[in-house]
């Protein structure tokens, strides 16, 4: 008896990846593939998985019979939005490419402002040629909101390069040489941040945390005398007006921003033209689809052995 | 009986941070330091250790009895060619915050291009929001040339960050998880390498190393299309006009220089406003002061109870 098949709706750029990819997986059961225009009008009520990123609105009326849902992405919080969400499983996606490239954006930008580097840029336009005082990696205090398998990878990363490490979660964590905060020690936290990375999900509890009043709370005492944030987890989290406000008032001193509320970032941002803002197209950790379908196979073994899931979301905490 | 007086010739900028460190040390023997005018005309046939970085020419007719000459930096090579230079014993600066920096800068730098930061710069310029092909650490060979202290320690932190690392040097050196090439494999080196790392030191050998004729052999099939070049190390070890020719024709793909064969890097050189060049003014790993006193008092303070001098230069191979 042939094995269900398994519907592919994934809206990324990048379609001859996932065609590629696609050769290499599933070869054990029938892929119908929503992206080529044979399967537009297609029965979908035999498919039993479902790998998805921005489906259209009517593929939960027309795939009724669906016993697993998985994230095309880290991300749920849009999967968890869409009108019609069966009761399935969700299975978030977790993977070592997308833990590994996180820590290298993170890496990256608490290194760039760590060693002056704006300022440096800015010079270089000017040819003007200025040794500013030195800074090194150990002057810094790195504080992370989000301490999952990502945050946690950045942490010890992070700690190699030399970094002083906190970290802040909704609940305590144990990480060893990292000192960790939870709802209640978050204005402690923030005041011995000096460079602020957000890897939260976006939840209710999370939604425009990154504002004007935490901005405010961050430690002024490190040696670029205003504070830098780094936002790598959800355009949601964050208040980009306050952020535009906090660094034209040098309340915050600059920002390395991959999402944004509303993505791609609209041509009249601000951010986009400010001098002590580096703007990037969520490219920090973008899924690899080849990873992606691996993991999609992995869970789909289990189940179909009786086995548990692993990485199912909890719809109650919204990650 | 009182000790015998050091003598600092530190043509640094940044002159308050030396006055202060020098409030922290030597408390135990007189201090001349040549930048304070009230020094110009001393006698300086009592000092018997020096401290130096770009000293007047007539320093070593006037400071006849050196026990010690100690570098105010990690490379020695403007030192060794001082004219009149003694034949005692050349220290050089080796530290822990140097060796730290030093990688900081080489892992930024290498992190910078792997996730092809000058492709997002200019589409930030362009108010441009496209996501490119995905490049991680992992995808990349950095190649680095000069296997010291400082070399050593950059290769351990590229490889935490994912990336695969080879070395070159001109005695073969063995390294954990580091291929290791000497001057007779340098051809397969560059071969493989996707981001070359200069960290070499300047003498007669590698003056001019970093031109037309090895970049041309640098492997072109890492995820750029194109290698990469940083230097760190001595500005002399590159021609300068072999790179800006190596980035029109594509033969690189971009570079991160931080030394230049004439610094400041003259206003008329072109690398100020190459799109595919990133300019920093020698701040990769600049001495700093405090550590550099505390290094030097722990060196006589080994001389003075008859132990041996550490990091003593051999003249003869440069370095």
């Amino acid at each position: 008896m042939p094995k269900a098949p398994i519907l592919i709706d994934l809206k990324f750029s990048g379609r001859a990846a996932i065609v590629q990819a696609l050769g290499q997986h599933f070869h054990d059961r029938p892929v119908v593939d929503l992206a080529d225009g044979n399967n537009a009008g297609r029965d979908l009520s035999d498919c039993r998985y479902a790998v998805l990123w921005n489906p259209d609105d009517d593929l939960f009326e027309r795939a009724r019979n669906l016993d697993i849902l998985f994230s095309g992405g880290a991300g749920v919080d849009r999967v968890l939005e869409l009108e019609g969400l069966p009761d399935a499983p969700l299975v978030r996606f977790v993977d070592p490419s997308l833990t590994r490239r996180m820590s290298e954006y993170v890496v990256l930008q608490c290194l760039y402002h760590a060693r002056r580097m704006p300022d440096y840029a800015r010079q270089q336009t000017e040819t003007h040629w200025q040794q500013l005082p030195p800074a090194e990696a150990g002057d810094f205090t790195v504080g992370i909101m989000g301490l999952g398998e990502l945050g946690q990878d950045a942490a010890r990363k992070l700690k190699v390069m030399g970094f002083d490490v906190i970290g802040w979660s909704r609940s305590k964590k144990q990480i060893e040489g990292v000192d960790c905060f939870d709802a209640e020690g978050l204005d402690a936290f923030l005041d011995r941040t000096d460079i602020l990375v957000g890897l939260l999900p976006l939840t209710a509890g999370t939604t425009g945390i990154f504002n004007r009043a935490l901005f405010e709370k961050l430690s002024r005492s490190g040696p670029l005398g205003a504070p830098v944030f780094v936002n790598a987890g959800r355009g949601g989290s964050q208040v980009e007006a306050d952020i535009v406000a906090a660094l034209e008032s040098g309340v915050l001193g600059g920002v390395s921003l991959d999402v944004f509320a509303s993505e791609p970032l609209p041509p009249a941002s601000p951010l986009w033209s400010h001098e002590r803002a580096l703007v990037t197209p969520h490219i920090a950790s973008d899924t690899d689809v080849r990873a992606l379908f691996a993991h999609v196979a992995r869970q789909i073994a289990r189940f179909e052995a009786g086995e548990p899931l692993q990485h199912v979301v909890d719809r109650t905490a919204g990650y």
